[in-house]
């Protein structure tokens, strides 16, 4: 029986990405070598470098005013280092609250320096997006929004609704799943391991104004020191690097990012039918107007049938669909690699669930 | 022809250890995944991450007094981490300079918080190791060496000389190479991709009694943190310390540390030993008691023939050998992974080329 895998991150590859990585795994381009035994300041490998940087531009229309760079230590890390690059003294630097995750970033960057909420959306227990009535204030560093919130299962619709000089987003979980303008952006961060590629490599888009020196700063902290030394300033993680480049290879192939958004909209409604169809019998934990593409979060009205409906799954080759445990019930995460054909057979098993055990 | 190659790192990794990761590439234990697109919560890769960490203890007989910490960033993140962690203002750090990685540690600790250089070989342009008369003061953090200098090409032949109540010790370049007692020191870190691994990884071992909450420093920043949530507070470098378990699974079959070391030195001797034995057409570039078992650097006589050196190196599928720019010259860099076959062909070249060329 053919499996199929709704993972919460790191997430699944597309096939098409593991079987070229496995193709090349004895020797990469004739040179006797794994890609990952190059030394990062070899032909072989910067090549590959710079095919991923120019890719991730390409895909994404990123203009000339910003750079790309490659990173390690997650979007936790750049919780931190966004603030101690971006937020001057005198300075302070604004967050969006939308879910776990943007609780986080504040949190982390409060450490740092002054910041304030500036909206939230935590008196809805995180179900619905908070409404924008924000505005810019010229003692503002940055405005801190994150587009999607894989716990509670929302995500911005609308992300153009953000008018802020400086405006930061967390993209880990949607980037490439839709398109949007880089040039709203001061600076996007993405953690690969959702839609970019394997764990261990963090993207970052930074507006080039904002790659200023400071010599307070240790250098591997400093957005500066990146982007001066193309992201080779100390040995990068080169395999993720690697896998990020193939996959972003194969979202080219696929027909870039507007094919991802269409595909992600009807992936997404494939599955919010089934729950709306339902007459109760699945909960959809999102509000309507704020339902996230890329994670669906849903639970049972009968709570006493949640471990069957695992079970269920598990006998016919669904997993991942486990819920966080702060939201409990179900998630379905349907990030780039995952097929509409996927999203089809969890439909087709979820109305046959509800057909044996609804009312 | 069969290539051998002696990266300077990212390095080659064992042949089992490539093959065993090619196997179990599409499918991880019958779980239809590759390790790297599993859940890090999930019980597979969690599985992975505590025998690597299982694996390093037993290898290097660390001691229940210390931890073990897998984090991202390599040793670069690591001359941030350790100021920001060890040295309390008042205090200071004090650092032995043996090369230009040990000038950048105490360069980026230097922005943290006081620091001293302890000793230092630079008046010997880091061909030896200087003299350890240095005696732990009180106001002392912690006292910083590293272990072995990868573009010098040298070494501290005895790291038992150090008795410090606070040794940190970067052994990114010759870890698991020879027999050390953990319990001699506060903290060692190692970036993986020489002797642990692929790139993207870094082992930290810490003394617990040193972790301890700070809540003005990012968690990502914390080794109290890392500690606490066993290295899994954010998602983890999945691929790279997959690898690492297999790199250090392949340590264990081989015979440990002790085969390790008997092998290092054996290898090392081969090409020493042409060196010395060429009447100055080779030039080792570290003095004689202070050279490396890792990085075999040398030079020739008559700089006219480097050139052809290794064009007659690469007919003769030799790979890697170019030394670092701020030497010039020729750098075997002779890893774990490297087997003494390799280095026995590379001495064979340089008496055929010494035959050749020499007077």
């Amino acid at each position: 029986m053919e499996r199929i895998f709704f993972q919460p991150g790191p997430t699944t590859l597309p096939k098409e990405v593991l079987s070229r990585a496995k193709a090349e795994w004895d020797d990469f381009e004739e040179t006797g070598l794994n890609i990952m035994e190059h030394s990062h300041r070899g032909k072989s490998y910067e090549t590959v470098h710079d095919q991923a940087k120019e890719r991730l531009k390409r895909l994404m229309d990123i203009p000339e005013t910003h750079d790309v760079l490659f990173l390690q230590g997650g979007a936790s890390l750049q919780f931190a280092m966004v603030p101690m690059n971006l937020l001057e003294s005198g300075k302070k630097a604004k967050y969006a609250l939308t879910g776990s995750w943007s609780e986080k970033a504040y949190k982390e960057a409060s450490k740092i320096g002054q910041c304030e909420i500036a909206i939230s959306g935590k008196d809805t227990q995180y179900r619905t997006m908070p409404s924008m009535d924000y505005q810019a204030s010229d003692e503002d560093a940055y405005l801190h929004i994150t587009s999607n919130n894989t716990i509670y299962g929302t995500q911005w619709p609308d992300l153009n609704i953000f008018s802020h000089p400086n405006l930061v987003a967390d993209m880990s979980s949607d980037i490439l799943s839709r398109a949007i303008n880089v040039s709203d952006y001061a600076l996007i961060y993405a953690g690969a391991q959702k839609n970019l590629g394997p764990s261990g490599v963090t993207a970052v888009i930074i507006r080039k104004d904002l790659l200023h020196e400071n010599e307070k700063l240790p250098n591997i902290l400093s957005y500066h020191i990146h982007a001066k030394n193309n992201s080779l300033y100390n040995t990068p993680p080169v395999y993720s690097i690697y896998l990020l480049n193939l996959v972003l290879q194969w979202v080219e192939e696929q027909g870039g990012v507007a094919e991802m958004e269409e595909r992600s909209t009807k992936k997404a409604k494939t599955i919010y039918d089934v729950i709306d169809a339902s007459s109760g019998f699945y909960k959809g934990y999102a509000s309507l107007e704020s339902r996230s593409l890329m994670n669906i979060t849903f639970t049972l009205e009968n709570s006493e049938l949640e471990q069957q409906f695992i079970n269920e799954c598990e006998i016919s080759g669904i997993f991942g669909l486990k819920g966080h445990r702060s939201v409990g019930g179900f998630r379905a995460s349907i990030y780039n690699s995952v097929p509409l054909e996927s999203c089809e057979k969890l439909a087709k098993f979820m109305v046959q669930f509800q057909e044996k055990y609804g009312k």
